[in-house]
């Protein structure tokens, strides 16, 4: 009993140095659930999409493109999403940035897209990834991204 | 009665004609029962893969990665069914190429890869698309390659 | 003797002349220097920053990412200091153009970022280079910029 | 006792299931100490380099140019690291490969680079980054790489 009392404080240090370096990360397995929620809902509203996950390095997890969508969505998808990865931040909060005056300096912002459709996945506070989707208008863009992200 | 029958002969050709302006095309579905298909190889072999489908003009279906593999694979992935598509071959015949005197040409020809593990992706003789694979040594990739395309 | 002391004379407007085809130039001490600053400023703050400092031709002399900060912001802050050597100006100045009618055609100029944080560095009225600061709102990597600047 | 049992129970699953889904990463401190240890060994050397380290996806985290290194290192330099942490190997590697039949295939490998200088970093197995070197000879560049590495 005494030797599993000095293995807890043999083990808290342990645990305590390697959080202080470590991060969560998105498996492939999580971006299948978020993408499988966000196609449910994109099938359920009749808008057929591209949905895809990157990783927090901006890498992709997953893509897939339902059938018929225009391809300049695939490019969309991976910007919005890419975009979101990368300020940590709602695509949204570039586009409603933009309707303010002098708004237009979004523009200027390399990697920022300023079209509903991209959100930041968060762990724990950390950013581990991101959703991107187009195909729709960019405000159902959003609620799919929304409803794949749900899943998470 | 006999104005009909006319009118249906009239017809005939019209539609043929029509029929041989289509070509076939991949759906999601099939990009995604190829792309099971080899991750299902890769699992049993135990190699962490990358794995894509494209359609024919050379544009993602299809993506997943799993978990562990090297970023880089993404790309090289991506850029081995892009060669497939874009040459209607192998890269395994490009690899083979390289061997030979003078082979290093191929280095120079746009969006050649001459690495095994993309290959092409026929329906009736027409090009439909491409599969990618990376993560392991670059016959594994043709491996599991070949294992995805078995299921078209 | 007589004609060593002529050489000399001929030779003193040549050497004026060299000199006077020479400009001053950002050592790595100076950027460390500077950049050093900037950390100072953004830990006493508590906001987490980029800092880039670049030469007169562009090219990154130094650049240093802290914890937590989002990775956009790497290419944000090499965005804003390329700006401000290309231009020799804050990217403030942009910043502020874009808010006037008709600003928004400041985003189709090659190199231009409008967003404040972008600051040139000049010695003797000769640029030497620029540094780039995100990682926080614009007006507080301005600030952060403006520090840095300071110890040059 | 017996709660500090339990509770060691309880702790076991949570510590083993963020084990599962966290990994490590370089912080801008391992980035400096690796970094200095690699300046250190070039001016022993008497040798200008530009020194670069990137996190796990790739994005910088720290570059310096000593003074007076060609401009184009500062890109070399990037690339070496991008090369090893896309591939989770030495740059090195890929020299070798090259030298062999048929070798010249890996100039068709995206972000591939053959030439010594690069090095991944790994912690407890994991890649958590790279170290890029350019600015002497490939070989010295493979030096200054590895005397950083050692700092970690």
């Amino acid at each position: 009993m005494k030797k599993l009392l000095i293995l807890v404080f043999l083990l808290v240090p342990f645990f305590t140095q390697a959080q202080s370096q470590v991060q969560p990360y998105l498996s492939l397995e999580d971006a299948i659930r978020i993408s499988d929620a966000a196609q449910v809902k994109s099938e359920a509203e009749g808008w057929n999409m591209v949905i895809v996950v990157l990783d927090a390095g901006g890498h992709m997890i997953s893509l897939r493109k339902m059938d018929g969508v225009q391809i300049g969505s695939v490019d969309v998808a991976l910007a919005k999403a890419k975009s979101s990865v990368y300020f940590k931040r709602p695509t949204k909060v570039f586009e409603d940035m933009m309707k303010g005056e002098g708004g237009a300096r979004i523009a200027t912002l390399p990697n920022a897209v300023a079209i509903e459709g991209g959100l930041p996945i968060f762990k724990d506070g950390i950013i581990v990834g991101a959703i991107g989707i187009s195909g729709a208008t960019s405000a159902q863009d959003g609620i799919v991204a929304a409803a794949g992200l749900e899943a998470y």
